[in-house]
């Protein structure tokens, strides 16, 4: 694996998995005021259409990390919308 | 353009103008607890190797899409060190 591959993957795995402490940290204290709803709204259709585009031509990486990432923005979106 | 490149540039649009709000919302409230910290680091830093990556592969959109959400993901990761 090339230099550059490396940081696309290293790029890919800190984008996907930053989300996860704000949804540990959503999910613990139940609130959300400061998160912007229309930011997690458009994200989440944004992500989900990178996976489509991922579907689309075939690159599994692109279809992994917008999938966990689509996961964990929606869990985000879910728990604002519930707590406000 | 085919369909595949449109379906790629609008996710780009929408993932890349998703974190305006969250700027805005931030920037006029002041008001950022409810954000996480490590989000917003793991975060500046990912999109930063997407840049980098980017500019090694010599892709423009990857460039361009990179280096506007680097801006708004610093800004709002500034203010919550600002304003906790």
């Amino acid at each position: 694996m090339d230099l550059i591959t490396v940081v696309g993957l290293i790029a890919a795995i800190c984008t996907t998995t930053s989300f996860l402490p704000q949804v540990i940290q959503s999910w613990r204290t139940r609130s959300t005021k400061d998160i912007s709803l229309p930011m997690y709204a458009v994200l989440v259709v944004g992500v989900f259409l990178w996976l489509v585009y991922g579907v689309l031509i075939n690159k599994l990486p692109i279809i992994l990390a917008n999938g966990i990432t689509l996961a964990l923005a929606l869990s985000i979106l879910f728990i604002k919308i519930k707590c406000g």
